[in-house]
């Protein structure tokens, strides 16, 4: 658990819902939108025509989160307390902000925009993954209110941790177990296996495959997988964020269009930067929609009733009409 | 996962929410109302006072799901496909119908009906429990739509599962590894520094504690133990059933008052009952209040954000007034 009071401040309170409204193309109130740029804390990356930081004129802008959950200045410190132990919250808490325009979503960008976003993104893992410090970089987006948004417009988040959690730390070494036993990475192998048996293949082009995952736990999960081995999202090179954004665009349009834009989550799922290279673990993407509420039964048993068999899922996306433009 | 497709038959839709509305003492609707016994499966337990099965007059059933997760009807097979393995969803899946009365719930029922609920909890684990069959049982409650209840009738559900899952299994090991350092129940110990800290206890009787536990994830988490150790809630003797519905009552009804009847989620955690007696794992009952949302913070990190100290929850609760009435 992370306690975090200072996020009680936020523009939230429990139990408070956002309308599922249209939005303004710009809303002069968001403190996300052009011309608006003092009242976020002083950019750390932009992708801008020449014009001057914290200025207007940017495409994309990475900015640390106001009410961050973790926070720089702290030493990170470890003790214990009876049989508790625990540490200062220290890490990085970053947004990205994806678009100037405030009611811009990615399923309906321009690729160009996809890409711009995709590079903050990887610019930003590449930088804070210098040096110890952060042994671990996880990059996720909320779409939506069920998906836990408490601003309207498009961002996404990024936390660099000193810490590698639990669930991480579990699947990495599951598919060590895995590389042990087979000699070969279970991603990989799960790729060769879908593009045989076609039935969850989504999308694909010569560097990715979008697939909904055998034993989705969620309906209409989807991964995007880079087709050759990387194990750290650092090690993607930039000549591959290109076809990521067609896909990430692709996927999340088949979802639009299928599911009348449905609230999701996605997350960048990445070894630690350190061990790039290393050749049982497979970053990814993975989309989660959230269409159904996580209750007792998940909750109690750890097991999810998924009501849409990610065969069926995959069929429908497949049958969505995308557009083909930039 | 567990593929479900029945279920998408419930009467729930994606996307719909229940309202917030104030229900009325008795629906003619409702499934579970009296005189609409024959809508569900026939009950397998009721507390009632003389009147034949299936017929009005009963204080708490227990039925079948009419949409189950897992089925009876099923061998259990194991198969791989390719890389992956799967199971037939064989188990059951039971429905507690708490009282007759559509609009009542436990925070604010009576001593003795909760105890009734308690009991069919009781005798449906201890039943459940005969035989190798289902190592696990699982009991738990959804309140409110954000918990993910699609039917307004007070109600708990019962899981009996051949398959032990992860989480569990997880926790199992991780008691069993504390046990193995320090040759004490992690759960004893932790009891015995909370009484001495009192800084996280909210209420408590001779048999019971409920505490706000340290590093809780959620605000107002709270936990029931037990303060004699039992591994399984079949080891908690039929004398034991009266002050846990008094502090089960006492949390709930703390709860109630202070957020304004919130929505959530209660599950008992319990080593499987074929363990019973072993020195490790405590059995013990979670309540967790959906008050904010998972996004893709919790989901990417596993790491929780808690905006209330469970300090501070604890001495809010505290101060709650709760009348002292059966």
């Amino acid at each position: 658990m992370i306690l975090s009071p200072e996020r009680a401040q936020r523009p939230y309170k429990f139990g408070e819902r956002a309308e599922s409204i249209s939005h303004p193309e710009y809303d002069p109130k968001c403190p996300f939108c052009p011309g608006n740029e003092a009242e976020t804390p002083k950019e750390v990356f932009a992708l801008r025509d020449g014009s001057a930081p914290d200025t207007p004129g940017w495409r994309v802008r990475v900015v640390e989160n106001k009410f961050p959950a973790l926070s720089l200045n702290r030493e990170g410190l470890r003790a214990t307390y009876g049989l508790y132990r625990w540490m200062e919250g220290v890490g990085r808490h970053e947004v990205i902000i994806e678009s100037p325009i405030h009611n811009r979503t990615p399923a309906l960008m321009s690729i160009d925009e996809v890409k711009d976003l995709l590079t903050a993104y990887h610019r930003r893992y590449l930088e804070l993954s210098k040096g110890p410090r952060y042994p671990i970089i996880i990059i996720f987006r909320n779409q939506g209110p069920q998906a836990g948004t408490s601003l309207a417009h498009p961002h996404s988040q990024l936390i660099a941790s000193p810490v590698v959690p639990r669930h991480i730390r579990y699947d990495l070494k599951e598919a060590e177990r895995y590389w042990d036993d087979q000699g070969s990475c279970v991603y990989c192998d799960l790729m060769k296996f879908e593009v045989q048996e076609r039935a969850r293949l989504v999308s694909k082009n010569d560097d990715f495959l979008g697939i909904a995952p055998y034993a989705s736990t969620l309906p209409y999960e989807l991964w995007i997988l880079p087709r050759v081995h990387q194990a750290s999202f650092g090690e993607l090179p930039e000549v591959g964020i290109e076809p990521l954004a067609w896909i990430l665009r692709d996927c999340l349009r088949r979802l639009y269009r299928l599911l009348n834009n449905p609230d999701y989550n996605y997350v960048i799922h990445s070894a630690p930067h350190s061990t790039a290279g290393q050749p049982h673990y497979h970053w990814h993407l993975e989309i989660l929609p959230r269409l159904t509420t996580r209750a007792g039964f998940e909750i109690g048993s750890g097991m999810y009733i998924n009501i849409v068999a990610p065969e069926v899922a995959a069929e429908r996306l497949r049958s969505v009409q995308v557009e083909e433009e930039r």
